[in-house]
């Protein structure tokens, strides 16, 4: 889809779809953008992760530029998961995620409040205060995936 | 792919990989990470557009967060244009990129450069200052898909 498309279908969806899903015109796009949103996030947390786990070597620019993408991008996918957005593309996403919209929003509230630690602990430049603030965020992951994902 | 896992391939794709590409473990990984960067940045973008075209009502909180978040993606997907990245998954990326990445660099650093004035636009609260910034914006864009992206 060319830009002019892709702002015509965004405008589309704005104009003519439920409040609760008007930034999407179709299911589809919901999924797509969640599902990207999730790969960019999961890739700055995973070269934080490397860094904690030894394999590549300590660097707080990266782990500082790491963690404020991951604390910006950590806002971003909740939208994609709206009323009707649990088919019209590839998704592993379980319907139990909108059966217990609220158990599913205390998972995202919870990685949204790890986030900004996340990021604060970089900053110290304290390879160890990384590690500690790293853990509880893959662990906020780990179990929204274990619950509300397919394997 | 579990977060675990997740985790290990982006720590493998640092240990092994070339530094060049050091942040993927394979071709395919870096393509689908500029991807989903793409598709996020652009649904951002796209929401910006849908307010200065007039098809959704400007809101300027709206503009403020969808301008910032896009400011932060257009520093993301270049690195996913590494060398040896021009396959490994079905992608519309152009040979010219490898070819041209002098050019193609130019319009990454024009975007970056135009994305913390749509950003100032916002915040100004004025829908006439947010359409004059996003012009630009737009045409950086298309300027680029024009001439690095297959139809």
């Amino acid at each position: 889809m060319n830009l002019a498309a892709s702002l015509a279908a965004a405008a589309a969806a704005a104009a003519f779809a439920a409040p609760a899903s008007a930034q999407f015109a179709k299911p589809e796009d919901a999924i797509k953008y969640r599902q990207s949103a999730m790969v960019v996030m999961a890739h700055h947390l995973g070269r934080i992760g490397a860094m904690v786990n030894g394999r590549v070597p300590y660097d707080q620019q990266s782990a500082v530029a790491n963690a404020e993408v991951f604390a910006t991008l950590v806002k971003l996918p909740w939208v994609g998961f709206g009323p009707g957005t649990d088919k019209g593309r590839e998704t592993r996403a379980k319907p139990e995620i909108w059966a217990e919209q609220a158990k599913f929003k205390e998972h995202q509230d919870k990685l949204q409040a790890e986030a900004p630690k996340l990021v604060a602990a970089a900053r110290t430049n304290s390879p160890e205060t990384l590690k500690v603030a790293f853990g509880p965020v893959a662990q906020v992951c780990k179990g929204c995936h274990d619950t509300y994902r397919k394997d």
